[in-house]
């Protein structure tokens, strides 16, 4: 049984479509962040870094959305979001799912939380650099999967791609949203199909995403 | 038989240790980020991301440093530097490695790069920023190794800890480096001592860290 501290849309996300892939048992507990109630000692103790997710089993404490998605992969294999141990696919999942931490998440967390670096909101020339990177790393992401997917291992889906398919729905409001990349397109099209999805958007009631075109 | 390209004192850092500790056959090669080679042609068929590390083995290329750490450490388990599968000790180390990935190696990157923020030289105010934010990361690492420690782990050493020590000594040229953190640098001083960290000095030609004290 996991309980797992969550917040609509936020990367909490990742974990929520995970424990619905897999079909797992789990109790949600909303931590309401724009009350705050992420650095309610309470919750700080227990995550010490006062973010959401957190997921609780056997009575300890698991943090961060990538190692969750990997944890809950690894520990329900049957779930088939986590190659073979020991196959070259295994391999190319955990850099996949470390170049999306470390890249691009950290990167929306830089536009998101401007105070991080010092301001209120971005200066002008921050706003366009980080707004570049970002792209800079969809032009990658797609070439990727324009030669090598639809999915980021290929033919076959796997949590990496519902981490990145969240990733790019953080970018619904940024001037070039993710969805203006054909390849990426596609994939978040394959993704917002997913039972697993479905059920995630309306259980936390966020807004249906991509937005219908309208012509 | 693994190839690294690295560069000396970068992220590379973590992946050469890893081989060292491991005691695997493997080969060098230099990717002089001075003159940047990262950005060869050659280079960027390699890795499109046109950074250091990149490994090689079985005619494939990996990248990711944490990531890296992870395969090699899951290759290789005899080496000891990841806990048994399955094990709370295993989802913690995983955890440790995406944490420090997404937060700290991160933060560095934001702190060494102000170009990917729009600017040549930081603004004073992200400067500070920046200094508080890697501030704050020490702060709760080295709570924990405190109460936790010596190692990440506890009593066990394990692969994270020569991570947490390559970020370490990237601090050592700002305002407050981390070893002005009582468990942090006892952490650096078991570290250093290891046959992998002198040989990696060694071999990559680099300053002996941390300078002894002038007391
Ligand atoms: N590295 C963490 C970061 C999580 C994170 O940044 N969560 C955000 C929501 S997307 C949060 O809790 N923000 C509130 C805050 O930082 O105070 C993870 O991936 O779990
Ligand atoms: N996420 C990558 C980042 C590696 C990285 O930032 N490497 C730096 C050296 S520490 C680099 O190659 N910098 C040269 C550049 O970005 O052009 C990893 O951890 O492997």
């Amino acid at each position: 049984m996991y309980t797992l501290y969550y917040c609509p849309g936020t990367a909490s996300m990742i974990v929520h479509l995970t424990l619905l892939e897999i079909g797992a048992e789990h109790e949600l507990k909303l931590v309401d962040v724009e009350k705050n109630q992420q650095k309610d000692p309470a919750y700080l103790r227990l995550n010490p870094n006062g973010v959401v997710p957190t997921l609780v089993f056997d009575d300890r404490p698991y943090l961060e959305s990538a190692a969750l998605l990997m944890l809950l992969s690894e520990r329900h294999p049957q779930a088939g979001l986590v190659p073979a141990a020991g196959s070259v696919e295994r391999d190319q999942w955990r850099q996949w799912i470390m170049y999306l931490s470390h890249s691009l998440q950290s990167a929306f967390r830089a536009w998101f939380y401007p105070a991080e670096l010092g301001y209120e909101e971005h200066t002008a020339v921050t706003r366009q650099a980080l707004q570049n990177r970002i792209a800079a790393i969809w032009d990658k992401l797609d070439q990727h999967l324009e030669q090598n997917g639809p999915y980021l291992l290929g033919d076959t889906f796997s949590g990496a791609d519902l981490y990145l398919t969240m990733l790019m729905r953080w970018s619904r409001n940024m001037p070039r949203p993710a969805t203006g990349w054909p390849a990426l397109n596609r994939l978040a099209q394959l993704i917002i199909v997913r039972p697993s999805w479905q059920k995630m958007v309306a259980i936390e009631g966020i807004d249906v995403w991509p937005k219908v075109s309208s012509n």
